[in-house]
């Protein structure tokens, strides 16, 4: 991890467990060369914490900040209280509601302070590193260069799946 | 409103187009004679009033805060966020999903920020200014007296009703 | 358990199954040297022992009810129905429906009868305890200063936590 | 209503706000001539009453009792823990939540206390009636050929309204 | 299984996989004596025989029928339709939709045609044979009389279990 | 209504009151000349007709039956019960639970006996009659010429709708 | 696979990994002798690879489209967008929301564009299949008869599985 | 609506219908003079369209979609498959299901293919427009400043309106 790129993004999550959940964010920004800066900070354990991340990030040089928390999930709302950047919102699942008190803790914000959500479950961690990516894109010619062509690729990922499929059906 | 007792309890709303949803609440602690003061605060366009008002409610003397919001209602988590003071969070019901988001949102907390949910409509605006005075009535016994004895007229009050029903049965 | 402290917080549960999943709420308790008393008591099974329960907790100098059941979830609004005390209704996780029953079950309350809900798994037993501490810490002096003290750690809790993911990150 | 048969049902409902969208139980038992009483109670407002109830209900002759509530619906459940004829659960719907929180309070139960749930809104109160129709005509047998008779003329009733819409059909 | 009392109950499954997620009812009526016939059969696949067994349940001695179904249970209502006799409805849980689906599907039913439906999971497989006793119970004082000494027991029983549980405690 | 084609699709509802809310399904097969017949008719109530309109469907000619109830919607399976005939189920909405009920006990059917479910509200009664002429284009070549002319003047239809919008939104 | 009969059916599935699910689909199609392929390709992923095969399945030959899909199921939906064929859409069960979403995202099409979905989990893939051959079976009297000897063995197969449960009730 | 600015952000929406219900989008873009498109089109009935727009949309100078749509929502999903470009989901309510089936459909997306879900109701079409502003804004810094400023004054509306909700008490 050492020798990182400039820190564009950074990943919050409520808890120390979700890491294992939502590294799809990190692995996704990584492929993309992006520098990313990831830490445990609760909205309701470390408010002050979590507001002082939030309203620093923009000096900080930070471009997207991606939250990620379960259950009553407020990180993500707490962080858009406090900065202009974009924040992603990332449903954590939960054992007994399947996360559906995340998902919509998340994003069924209130107007005027946005909250972008992710899928619960799904390609949700995957999908909050790639659309980091892809605003960063908007003003980086070279990764939106590079992002164009993991969307080319993906077809080749499909067909390969596919073809391998045709195979074991003719077994 | 003027010549309101000592205000023990604070009554916050994420807008002000809540009152008329929530107005139950101060109506019970105006029956019990619990001074309130109510605020029109947002979790998410004015946290640091938010933080402000949670982190200075002991001082000034409030004992318990009401928190009611919608949709992805963060606002009782934020207020437990900043205050040792028992907080009870009221969902308040949304067009779409009837008020699910704001229950979820309100009650599905993480360990150590504890939020007491009242119901989505129902009793829950009532019963949120009764919580408030049951806790109260822990240290008052004036107070204590006064609620056992509204318990009591329970009783008499749901016993009249039936009498008017078996009347209007009897035509 | 022996020389236990003055029992302040009843926790009643509908089934001795249920005492694994909400031992949170007694651990919570000790921490804060609570006294509390625990039992298996069932609104549908049982309901003069709890009717009996509820009606005789004031004066066996009870403060708060902690009422922990899954399903048709009705032991804390049981509860509620017979004392002037403050309820809190622990919702317990069900393997078919998740809880969603056990939570709209003890939350949904009708007016005059509160029931304060914690979250159906989540940080629900924990939060039950500590909820039930800040009610009594409102006028016990010393433990809102434990209550206090508590809070403010959280922040190192959370800090220690993120300092142990960084090192993590690191490798 | 004057002149009513020997009363063989009890209906009860937790608030006589309920008796509009409830009264087609009423309007059943009257079609078959099955005498009832009803009575505003609420589990949570007159625990004693409904207790009372419940438990002297074989006593006076009652054989099926019909408990409609909404929201946290303790009633069928509370009259069910202390009575040992069969108890029908009637959800009331709720605006908020659509009458799902009073399904599932209502129909969730543990074991050892059964209650019986019929629809909520469709033909949960009709259906109530009905049922206890059903149950009474076991030992009833004017009773059961009167219901043997009604369910023959479901097939006229239906026959007739598709001779109505074939007519409207044709115009 | 020999020697079985005068069958008086149908236990009706839409697939033999559903049997061990059901005998509760068996066992609750083994429990008091109560004969009954099980089966499998299909509301989807076999509709002349589920039509044949309920058309003829009455003149077969049958007083009640039990109708245990997953997914879109039709079988309760299928049963419904042919019969007189009181039909109780048992959800079986599945494994995508925790058996909401199940439970709406039969306890939705339409005016006319009542199905009286128990929990999906909970006490749902041993309270349909329960309800069924006690439906039993009106016209049989002795089985009325077993009943009731099931209930006070249902008391020890609870008591038991929470003597038990202090001893833990006190460990 | 009158010189009718052949009939080829047979339309049933479990209530006349359903009629509003999806002849929209009598209108898509109208469009394209589709002879239909629609019938009141009821699994629970008139099971027997029911069965009888299923059974001899083939041989009347019919091609696709289209079953629209609400609820625990059994109608749609217990058609697909007693014929092979592709059977199209149509889940009407409800006022208490929005038609989840109607939509889960058409859909999940078990294995054998497919339903194919539309959408509750939507294009649900719409799609159900042009999903029959789909069925039917198959095997008939004039049929499917105009179904393909009717999917490309669907762009027409949107373009149109667009060029309108961009006037207003000009304006 | 080899000496496949003429292609007739087209299985799609967004994801390789959801063949082991869905499986049941090719299963029933072979059961009845029905030419089918089935290849990996995604609505997201691979849009250009979905339109073609979409939009060339008539003169292929195809007759029938099985889209299978978990989540945010478009597959069935983009495909329909692009042919005249009847598509049937099978939602996969998801992990978090154990494939509600998949329902609702296949089942609640709009107006102009039927998807005829099936059950997430039960029945579903199976059901998918023999609907092909239902839809089939309208112009292939062979099949036909295939499909109607198929649904009297249904009858067969359950009396079967009672008989030995039976034995085992015996026991 | 003339002398528009440099069209930065595309809006869809799948019917003409949705326009009432989604326009905060417009507004919010209006108030922050970043210039936008918007078209009715849909991924079912016009796919090549929305194909052809989404395709083209970099080299016609877009910076971000907004793509609205309710039930089955395939919109934005098919769009994000066409394009580089971040794409905003923003779910239509339904009047059936209140929108969690749009919601749904929306977020729920496989890895590989981001969509960022606005809010169902609530907030979420200001939310949409204004989140396409945060981005925009990234490398904008004149728009980063109007909306720094628009973020301090959402503190002024909401203390204004809690002024005007304090002398409204205070009467």
């Amino acid at each position: 991890m050492s020798e990182k790129p400039a820190v564009k993004v950074g990943i919050l999550m409520g808890s120390d467990s979700d890491w294992p959940k939502i590294n799809g964010v990190a692995k996704a920004l990584e492929e993309f060369g992006v520098g990313y800066e990831a830490h445990v900070m609760s909205a309701h354990r470390t408010p002050h914490i979590v507001g002082e991340f939030a309203t620093t990030a923009v000096e900080r040089g930070l471009k997207v900040i991606i939250a990620a928390a379960g259950g009553a999930a407020h990180l993500a709302g707490v962080v858009a209280a406090h900065t202009t950047l974009p924040v992603i919102g990332l449903p954590v699942p939960t054992p007994e509601l399947g996360g559906l008190d995340s998902l919509l803790s998340t994003v069924q914000m209130p107007g005027d302070v946005p909250v972008a959500s992710m899928a619960v479950g799904m390609g949700g961690p995957r999908n909050a590193g790639l659309f980091a990516v892809q605003i960063l894109s908007l003003s980086d010619p070279e990764l939106a260069a590079k992002f164009a062509e993991f969307k080319t690729k993906l077809v080749d990922k499909i067909t390969a799946k596919d073809a391998k499929f045709q195979e074991s059906l003719a077994k």
